[in-house]
């Protein structure tokens, strides 16, 4: 038995993906749109009067390609929150125009693998909770991908001693670091709550990063060896009022 | 040909998930959905006083994310009552609103590879049935997935010596008597009842706790190696009388 | 090349499985409901009177879970006739309210890896002759499954040796033998005619049956190392004349 | 770099799959039945007379089982004819009540595995263009399927040397000429066309010696290590002036 | 960890496919169908222009077989003009025809695997700016697929030392340099942007061209062993004004 490296655990992540049906989206009349519009706009403004209160966080972007057409992600101290607002989101209007395209269900996380040894209470280190409890800046563009370390024959991540995965993580964040100031980066954990075991979300004003760091990181052991990826989601950002230039 | 390990098997079990159609429902008017409600109450009811006469168990949970909306788990003596309960719930009016998501047929199971040796005859053992015939808590959580054990090339849990497997399974155990207290662990069986080899439920009322053990447990030989897991689902606990947050 | 061990075939076997569309089904009114269940009666009463003069045999299960809600099991001297059957099936009426969810096309069939040495005719032997050709009984339960044998990497069945794949199926048939009484198993084959390689159906009166000898057939190496399973199906006998119990 | 084999090409072929949607047909009048009865005919028919004319091929079966219903089965001298004919289809009455389930673009192919050295220009032999330029027969019954080479680990067919593939293939081919006169095989090649590699397509008046060709070429090397299957469709020859009894 | 190969990024390119609803479109009367036409022909000349200006290219296809009905691909300087584009492509009539059939989001890239070492900056290199901005022709036939490269067990390019790759990618490029004049491929990345790592388009005239490339090069390491496709579409050119060929 491999010893397992306990996690730091922040706010509840609620990932939902739509598609839209335009076609049915079109038959309403310019009043209905407008109402519709109205609703979906007052419910985005509570999710940003609840992030200026720091009692959660919320994106929301319009997906490129057909996989999906929109992104909302809910941020909350506790799952039954979320599931409220995911069954208060299913009786807006707009719902009626929306097919589920795919979810996911996480925590935001802090392995502890590059924790430093110290008696303080790291939920009281300000860094710390800036990443467990996030204030997700309105970056012009999102990439979302769950993922999953791999388990298959010697490539199995969860056999490795701890030092080794420890060693893997270490030059694994280094690439991330590099990164810093151009893609803010947000880790999710999921084992026990969704099919993946972590999910990725990235914020950035210059979408051709996301290409680059996730095509150095593949030469990365830890990518190249035990990284599983689902798929990914990439889009661009729409302001709560500008809903318009969306749906008419 | 490696020793099978006998179970102890105890009531029939059937998962049911299914999504709802939010948008049909609100069409209809304030009496009917009045009504659908009572009749899917009356029905939960039922269950309950099944549940207190010990001739079976339940539990009604709203899934959160996509995956499904609702889940209903029913346990009883024999598979013909589960099937005749199923015909039953197809033709309540909630049903007409309802998308099956997935659904799992087993037996609540015991192995006995933590068996003592002993002569008397397990199924008299008050532990033993309080196991195989549970009085499932409405705690506020639940957890559940359908796993496999792997045979693929050298990491074929079949293949194995039985003490292999029982030194194996005795480590595992020790991480889930650990969360005792916590989480309630529910074992059922599917072996030439459906796709996955087991189905896991776990109960709590703290959902942080299911990625804890399940983190945990992916160190562990048994599931790093051997494990194959499914889809999760995570919920909510509804009341039976509480069902108007959900549908209106 | 490894030597193939020719098969002994038998009728034409075609399983059917659909699912319901209850809600729309409820929309008949009581007349046009006992039309379409006496339609269904009467195919169900032919092919009964076609199994009682030994031209075929069928069965008619309702299937426990999502998965399917009926499976219609038929057997012919030829594929022409279960093609022909297929059709007339699909212009019934309650066809209008059933949705394909899985089919499979196949031969039913003995292997002789079993077979004594023997100047007689295989297809004249009585005991041949019942295995070809079955009558098959209403029995309480069924569980229906295709199935491959591997072909990855060492755990190649097909590259093994004659004498290898001949022990192994002894020793595999041993099981099969000890639920004698218990559970009636037919193997039916598909190469070139399927996906999987093998359907196996097996009749009960003790659903617990089912479970118990694929638990310990999975030990086995037969299964452990060579075994590629698809969906399990498992569910209850619906008697020709108790078709309302279904249906309203 | 392992040696790539040339092979020969002939025509261009389209395999339709469609499931008939045969509740919305049975809603048409008598007569609209018989147009539409009419307009496929006479398309079929046509097909025909660009056979009597050796412009082409073509082949119309009714699939067994749920995967599909019909098979349309087009060979062209060039792509853009198949094509156009595919808009033609849709666009005739019965298309309306269509479903696609699958299809397959490729080219009828021969490899030089097994060719003789020779000055001759293969184009020109009589033998190989009646392969390549197929005279399909009204066979009894049809067998398709798509299929692989496998890449995996030491199992790799594009590692092997070119000998060993020239060995292989002439075991192969044994087999396959054991069954001539009871079966027409015709091999169509699709890299870079779709998503398998090979389509096989078998004829015969025997449905059964699909299975026993299959059966005993899984035990062959080139099968047994290095074969990948899509699925099996399997039908009954449909004459064009009897579509009544698919149709009514 | 081993050492990654800068790209070089161009354009951002979205591959759309699309099935149609032949028979609701069927539905609309002669006047319908014309402005619908004449509205797509408008969108697609707008491409068309934008391509005279070397502000981006485009192309349109007919997909042969049943995986799509239309192929779009757009090329632009920036991702925010392909999503609003799609936006756009959403609210044309037509769209409410078209059925999603798969989407692809990239960037034309080339690798630096084969460049020269120079101090030129490589983005004023005239041959990389026409690979990277690229002016596409009006072929008479499109091939498009999306592909990974492999990481399983031994087979890990991305564990591959730099040297080795680079020797792959040269043999690699050598068989494709041997189409030039037959063939334009495009290659376009999307680590971090889709589900697949890259995709492949080429444009000919000459479809047999396609199978010939791709089948000349699985033989050859780069593809045998670390190749991993996704499924190929392959198309016939639409011209703007000929679109009455396809929608009437």
């Amino acid at each position: 038995m491999s010893e397992a490296v306990s996690t730091l655990d922040g706010w509840w992540s609620l990932h939902l993906l739509y598609n839209v049906d335009w076609t049915a989206l079109r038959l309403l009349d310019e009043a209905e749109q407008d109402a519709l519009i109205s609703e979906l706009q007052a419910f985005l403004d509570k999710q940003q009067a609840v992030q200026d209160e720091k009692n959660g966080s919320y994106a929301f972007y319009n997906i490129t390609g057909q996989k999906a057409d929109l992104l909302l992600w809910l941020l909350r101290p506790t799952v039954d929150e979320l599931n409220a607002l995911e069954l208060e989101f299913n009786k807006l209007q707009i719902s009626e125009f929306l097919m589920p395209s795919y979810s996911y269900v996480s925590v935001v996380e802090m392995s502890s693998y590059l924790a430093k040894d110290s008696d303080e209470d790291p939920y009281e280190n300000p860094y710390v909770k800036s990443r467990l409890y996030p204030d997700l800046p309105k970056s012009q563009y999102i990439c979302f991908y769950p993922m999953d370390k791999k388990r298959d024959g010697d490539d199995n991540w969860y056999m490795l001693p701890m030092e080794e995965r420890q060693k893997l993580m270490r030059d694994h964040g280094m690439i991330g670091r590099s990164y810093a100031g151009k893609i803010k980066q947000y880790i999710t954990g999921s084992q026990g709550l969704d099919k993946y075991e972590w999910g990725v979300t990235l914020l950035s004003d210059d979408m051709l990063e996301f290409k680059k760091i996730i095509y150095e990181m593949r030469f990365d052991e830890t990518s190249a060896r035990y990284g599983v990826f689902g798929d990914f989601y990439v889009g661009v950002h729409i302001p709560n009022d500008q809903l318009d230039l969306l749906f008419k």
